[in-house]
C-alpha cells in the first residue's frame, strides 16, 4: 500500500483567498467528502453555469455522481463538459466585536474535473451501490437491487479525485485588536445536523420495526 | 401594495425533471432562501464552471452576495459573467423498498442571473446590513459598523431574484406498486439543522453574558 498522495495544486485548485485554510491532506478531503449528503455539481450551459444539488459517494479517488438520464446539466457532464463539484458543511456562526470579521466556520471540498459515464454493466451496480450505501448504509443488502429498466434510467457519472482543493475554517472570531476591548460577546454557535425519528411510511403493515440501520444512524 | 408575481419560468428556470415538485409560487422562493445560511455561486472562468459557497442575505426580490475583492469567481461576477446561484435544504433521508427509490427530501432555489457589483457607498452599507443581519440577526445594531477600509475590502453583488425556480421534495418513499409487500421497512429519516451551547471567545472577559439574539437564535 503506498500511501495517499497528498492534494496536488493546479492554478484552478490552488486555494488564494483564505490561504491559511487550505488543507493539503488528502484524508481531509474524504472526511468532508463523506460526511456530506448532497453536492452542488457545476457545468456550463451556453454560456452560463448551472449549479444543482447532485447525490453522490466516494469510493477510493473515485466520486459517483447521479441523476436523472434527462437532466440537461448531467447530459452536459456525460459528454465531456468540465464540472465543479463542491460539498460544504457550516459548522458554525461567528460572531464577532465587529460587523465585518462575521463569518462561517466551515469546511468545503472543491473538485474540479471531467467526469465519465459509467457504461459498463457491473460498474454501473458497483456505483449504484456506492450511491445508496453513502446515502442509507444497509440499504443497498437490505432492500430490492435495481432492475435493468432502472439501471437504464439512472445516469450514473465518475468524477476522479485528482484536482480537488480543501477549505477549512474553525475556531473564535478574528477580531481586530482595536476591537477587543469592546463590550460585546464574541464567539462561535456552533452548528450541527442531527436525525429526528424515523417516520414510517403509512403504507408499511402497522407495527413494522425500524431497522438499526435507519434507527442507530448517525450523521 | 402589489401582490409578488408568480416564477415566471425562462427556458433555463422551467423545471424539467420531476416537474410535479416544481413550486411557483414567489413566497417559496422566499422561504427557501431566508432559511439558508450559505449558497453555492456558479461562475464559468475560462471554460469551466467554479462552485463556491457563498454568504449572502435577501431584500425584496434582491439578493446580495459578498465574499473577498481578491476571489476570480467573484471578480468574473462582478465583471458581468451569468452566474447561477443555488440554495439546499436537506430535509430527510427517504429510505424507499427498492435501492432504486432512495432519495432525499429537500428544499432547492436556484436563481439564473448576471449579478451587479454595488459602488453606491449607502448601497453598500445596506448590503453589509442586510448581509449581517441574514447570517447574525442583531448584531449589525450590537457590533462595530464596517469602517472605510473593510467596506473596501468587500466585494459587494447583488443578483435579481427575477429568473428563479424552486423545487421540493417531502413525504414518504415513491416505491413501485411490486414492492409493497416486500418485508423491507421503508419511510423518511428526518434531518434538522440544531444549534449548540454558544462558544464564547477566550478573549473576552470572564462572565461575558451571552446575548439573546445569540442565546435565542434559533434555526
Amino acid at each position: 500500500m503506498h500511501p495517499a498522495p497528498p492534494l496536488s495544486p493546479t492554478p484552478r485548485s490552488t486555494v488564494r483567498r483564505g490561504a491559511r485554510r487550505a488543507r493539503t491532506d488528502r484524508a481531509e478531503l474524504y472526511a468532508v467528502l463523506d460526511a456530506g449528503l448532497v453536492g452542488h455539481l457545476g457545468v456550463v450551459l451556453g454560456d452560463a453555469p448551472v449549479v444543482l444539488p447532485t447525490g453522490y459517494g466516494r469510493r477510493g479517488d473515485t466520486l459517483y455522481l447521479h441523476g436523472s438520464t434527462g437532466a440537461a446539466s448531467l447530459r452536459a457532464a456525460a459528454a465531456g463538459a468540465p464540472v465543479c463539484f463542491t460539498v460544504t458543511h457550516v459548522d458554525g456562526i461567528v460572531y464577532a466585536r465587529s460587523a465585518f470579521h462575521h463569518l462561517m466556520n466551515y469546511r468545503c471540498a472543491v473538485v474540479h474535473g471531467v467526469a465519465r459515464p459509467v457504461t459498463d454493466p457491473a460498474e454501473r451496480l458497483l456505483g449504484l451501490e456506492v450511491l445508496t450505501e453513502h446515502l442509507a448504509p444497509g440499504s443497498w443488502t437490505a432492500t430490492r437491487r435495481p432492475d435493468r429498466r432502472e439501471l437504464a434510467a439512472t445516469a450514473l457519472l465518475t468524477l476522479d479525485l485528482t484536482e480537488a482543493s480543501v477549505k477549512v475554517r474553525t475556531g473564535p472570531p478574528g477580531d481586530d485588536e482595536r476591537d477587543l476591548t469592546a463590550p460585546v460577546w464574541a464567539g462561535v454557535l456552533p452548528l450541527r445536523t442531527v436525525v429526528g425519528e424515523p417516520d414510517s411510511d403509512p403504507l408499511l403493515p402497522p407495527g413494522t420495526p425500524v431497522p438499526a440501520r435507519v434507527r442507530d444512524r448517525v450523521l
